[in-house]
Parts: C-alpha cells; structure tokens; sequence
C-alpha cells in the first residue's frame, strides 16, 4: 500500500537527501538525527518522525546509516522512476536549469530545450538540443513527455501555456512570475520566487 | 501593531499580486474572490479570508478594486522597504535573476554581483557590475546589504558562506543544492527546487 505524504515531508526529506549526499562525499558513514535537525534547525523529534516514514532498516547505536538512509528516500520519493521533461525557452534560467546536476540525481531527466529564437535553435547546452517550439506537438507525441518547465518571459507566459496544453503537456512547472488558467486535468506549479523571498526577508527593517 | 502573517498566507497574497497585476494590464478595475480562487484552484473562503488580513477598501458590489486591493497587498507584505541584495556567482542562474524584471517590484533591489571569474569581473548584467569576490567584505560594510542571493555550484556552497557570514551578511537565500551551517544569528532559505519538483510530480508513474 502506498502512503500518501504531504508536502512538507517531502520536501524535509529531499533536503536530508543532500545532506546524506554530503555526508557520502566527506566519507562519513553515519548521521544522527539531531546532525541532520541542526542543520535545518528543526526539532530532531520532527526528523525521527520523518525517517519513520520511510521503513528504513539501517538505524544503530552510533546513528542512521547514510548510504541506506539515502536509498530509503529515494526509494520512498520514488526518485528511481525517472521523469521526462523539456525546457520551454532556452534563455539564462532555462541553460542554469538544463545545466543543473543535481536534477538527473532525482529522477528528472531534461531531454531537450525549446525555444523560437533562430539564434538558438540547433545549439546544445549540455548535451541538450535546443529545438523549435513549433516542433513541440510532434515530440510530445514521440517521446511520451508530460512535463513541461516554464521559462520564457511573464508577457508570453498564457499563450505559452495554451500551447502547451493543446501538445499534451500535463505538468507545467512555471517559473515565470504569471498565474496561468489551464484546463483542470493539467496541473500547474507555481515556483514563486517573490513569494518565497518575501517569506524570507518579512521583517526586515 | 503589526500583525504576523504565516509563510503560507504570504505565499498566497504573491500569488494574488501577480494576478492583480494581469488585470492590471489587460484594462480590469474589478475582481471578485470566486476569480481569484479558480484561478489558483482554492476555495474562495479562503482568498476572502486573506484579504480580510489586509484592512482593504476597495471592496464593492461588483469585486474589489483592483489597483487598491494591490496597494494594500503592498502595504502589508512591506514592498515599499526596499531590501538590498547581492548575487554571489555570475553564472547562468545568477544572471537571470540579475535580469529578472520582477525583483524590483517587490521591494528587491540586486546591487551587484560578485565572481572569482576574471572574465566576468568588470561586465556588467541588467545594469548591475559584476565584482570581485575579494571586495565583497568592504562592499557589505560601505553598502548596507545584509542579503546574498547564492548562485554558484553546490561544492563551493559552504565554504563560500562562511565567508559571506565573515563579511557580516545575516540572510543567505540559497539556490544551490546544499544544506549549509551557519552561526544562529544568520538566516538561510534554501530554495528546495528539486523538493519543490517531488512535491509536484509525486505520483506520477
């Protein structure tokens, strides 16, 4: 039976993950849970609860250990089943996301960009094409993607979208600053950026 | 008194602004909760409830007036106090967020940014000169920025915090994959992009 998990525990889990991930890299072998709660400055009753979750086997005396802490999340987020996405708009955010190397550890796999500046069309940023936009309809098809990752401009950012839907597209992670309207089976995630920071930064003088 | 809002409530009241700020430019003066909340697939109790946070005047018969209901947005989320920031790493993320238009409606003001690459050094992005990180400690000093926007790759994360934490910075809104440790007294927001992607595709097979 799959559980059901919220969103806050995912993302608590994803950021235990890194810090699995950083501990693999200095050589450590355990971690307690109060390592990972000091880090994210959160109660360590809040990270045993957490782990709990996941049906994990590698707890003992000297703590959790990371290698098979870091499979159980994995396999619990369900990271090995690996999600095709494009890129919309091969501008400056859309080569950091398609240069980013930490995505492909999470089961995302970015296939290729699109974008409908001649200037870009045919180049490569690693070892992704850019391709047309108005090729989209047909690689959707070929290629059984549903996700698509918003980065153009907030001005083109609605007919973009209607565009998107009538290709297939299902999933539309949006990192333009628009609210979309799309149809109710496609889903919408909005990475507001603003948001976040003014949650950040609320009660700065 | 000023009255403490949740990181949820916040999030939402973004999420409000960007869609004011549509109406704005497609001509609308009116809006009503019910076209908030489709919009955003909440219940409109929900969107009445926030903006009852705001003490908004705006409304009438036919909705909220527009322009007003995005003043008091302002108003409550503390737009008007402009905070400055710096971008630590002139990379593709770093630039496109230099060249975000939205930042600066918000209240964030990006002052420069800073890289140990000498062929960036010198440039400049959106108007913004590209620094050495060697001069950041006098610039924190002279320029009363205590934000730095962190934009370069996760293996140099944490040593480069500590030297943002050395030079005085108190907030540190971290883009790249790693958890970093920091002193009590400086704040990080760990913009959890691939947690934000598990959360939105969780369940998809």
């Amino acid at each position: 039976m799959e559980q059901k998990i919220s969103d806050k525990v995912i993302n608590r889990l994803t950021l235990y993950h890194c810090i699995l991930q950083d501990f693999i890299n200095q050589g450590s072998e355990y971690i307690s849970s109060k390592q990972i709660a000091s880090l994210l400055r959160i109660d360590d009753s809040q990270v045993r609860k957490d782990i709990n979750i996941l049906n994990n086997s590698g707890k003992t005396r000297v703590g959790y250990n990371v290698k098979e802490l870091k499979k159980s999340i994995e396999k619990t987020l369900g990271f090995s089943v690996t999600k095709r996405a494009y890129i919309i708009g091969a501008g400056n955010l859309g080569t950091a996301l398609a240069n980013y190397d930490n995505f492909s550890n999470y089961g995302l796999n970015i296939v290729s960009l699109f974008d409908n500046d001649e200037n870009k069309i045919g180049k490569e940023i690693n070892n992704k094409k850019i391709l047309d936009i108005k090729e989209l309809p047909q690689y959707v098809w070929q290629h059984y993607v549903d996700i698509a990752i918003l980065t153009i401009p907030a001005k083109y950012a609605q007919k973009t979208a209607d565009f998107l839907v009538k290709t297939g597209i299902k999933y539309i992670w949006n990192f333009t600053p628009a609210v979309l309207e799309v149809p109710d089976d496609v889903q919408v995630w909005n990475e507001n950026l603003m948001g976040n920071f003014l949650q950040f930064t609320y009660g700065i003088k």
